[in-house]
């Protein structure tokens, strides 16, 4: 390892904001260095809890995470809260939700908030996110939040490697705009009926349970179902219980373990995909994919046969 | 090549729909062959158009690729429509919309419809997309559609490998329901402002005009704005023939060839990443990924330099 790396994360280690930007920025952006600085930082992980939100558009998921945020900082954890949303610059998403939120918690040291609304063309968006939170966990950070836009495979990908699993919904959205990708009713290990106060909460309810019905999850674990108005500081405490709750019960039954061990081999074949894709791309060469995708447009060339052959050859 | 894959493509090439059905289900469930399958089907393809049509829920986007079926029927060209939406069974998506438009279309052989609701936990979908519209090109259809709900990476991947994209929006949905993926306005060649009726159609369009005045494209066309109302037909035929425009414009240019190639490119990099994907997990192991999640899990091991070591056997 180099000096410079260790450096960095003695600083990091030591509570220095700075140092946590520029190790988070190296991760994110693959800097030269990044992989050292991972595993020079792996060994002084693993304490920190994770906790994913995730939900539609429109369903106030900035203003619980921000309430939440306010009710862990009352017990004096401290944070590090990822917002992942890889909207348009156009509309706003996540830029303009973090300007609001830094301005307020500007002067706390203890809450420290980073914005991830872009991803490379080839990149793997929920690795890049676990890597920022492996850094914010050797930094101390003893909470850290993952908020994202539940609406992409991407975003479910992220927020299922959390230590718990917040889904929100909101009532009266109607079917057709809270459409729910396969998979997110799963991943839920609580439940949140946000804007509550909303005619069409008890259907929500109504229907979560109905599907719970169907299917019991194999650590027998029901998601609690938990109804806030986050905008007026309602229910939080009573969401920041379940998510004791959870936490306490994954300890009593010795699962805790199993989960993390469950998504670090979702992370590791992410982790290996890209690392393969890496070398690929490397010996195949920009320029010379470019001319073997022309032969394939021109049909001079069957894609399928290629694409075995690059494979062997990266192989030998 | 099998007798078994020849023969199955003798069926499919001579206009056989449930042969055209298996090899579809061949391709999309990756059943042992399929890869033997897309070599062969290989130099039968390249004559369809692939038009991508991709929206936010509720931009009525179903509605809109009935009608220009319809239209397109008119002029006897025959189609294939993939309906990608892997939402939740939960609020229907693709699988209610295919049944009500299937029961409409169900006497015509020349609209072969399928869905794909579902992705493999690892699979691309775009991949997936691709190939199967590689099927239905090598079965003669002229013209293949696919629509996907326009909210996830996973389905601007999949509208982006088309010979034309069509990005849908509708007036009056506010901006933090209609928020649009970062890349989903450079990958459109043709604007639709469904719902064209409501209030709001006019700001629409001048936020497109907006986003346009700010950069050029590089292939010097510059995407029309067509407004329609799909459920009273209103604006098909100015769409269809938008379509038209810029099918001619490329070629034109001389631009249709590289912007195969282009897509081409992406293709291939995705194909890359599947196959080496593979080979990494058969090396692995599923009870060797299981063992090894656990240790890092309980820090026994660091995971990046796993990963490392493990790309590195795979090359050997």
């Amino acid at each position: 390892m180099a000096n410079q790396t260790q450096s960095l994360i003695d600083s990091l280690r030591s509570g220095d904001t700075r140092a946590l930007a520029r190790a988070i920025s190296t991760v994110e952006n693959r800097t030269p260095g990044w992989s050292d600085l991972l595993k020079a930082v792996f060994p002084h992980t693993g304490r920190a809890r994770v906790l994913g939100l995730t939900g539609a558009p429109g369903a106030g998921k900035s203003t619980l995470v921000d309430q939440l945020a306010r009710s862990f900082r009352k017990d004096h954890r401290t944070l590090g809260i990822i917002a992942v949303d890889p909207s348009s610059p156009y509309t706003g998403g996540a830029i303009l939700g973090d300007r609001i939120r830094m301005q307020e918690h500007f002067s706390d040291p203890g809450i420290y908030i980073r914005s991830m609304a872009t991803r490379g063309s080839l990149g793997g968006l929920a690795r890049t996110t676990a890597d920022v939170a492996t850094v914010l966990d050797a930094a101390g950070r003893d909470l850290i939040m993952i908020e994202t836009v539940g609406v992409g495979q991407d975003e479910i990908d992220i927020v299922r490697l959390a230590d718990v699993t917040v889904v929100i919904l909101v009532p009266g959205m109607g079917d057709d705009v809270q459409t729910i990708k396969a998979g997110i009713m799963e991943i839920a290990d609580i439940f949140v009926i946000n804007k509550s106060d909303r005619e069409g909460a008890e259907h929500v309810e109504k229907e979560i349970r109905a599907l719970q019905s169907l299917a019991a999850r194999r650590d027998g674990w029901t998601p609690p179902i938990i109804k806030t108005v986050a905008s007026q500081s309602m229910g939080i405490e009573n969401l920041s219980g379940a998510i004791s709750d959870y936490e306490a019960y994954l300890k009593k039954e010795n699962l805790a373990l199993n989960k993390r061990a469950e998504n670090w081999q979702e992370r590791l074949v992410e982790m290996l995909r890209e690392t393969l894709l890496d070398k690929a791309r490397v010996q195949l060469g920009n320029g010379n994919l470019a001319r073997l995708a022309a032969e394939v447009a021109e049909h001079k060339r069957d894609p399928y046969t290629l694409v075995e052959e690059i494979a062997a050859g990266a192989r030998s």
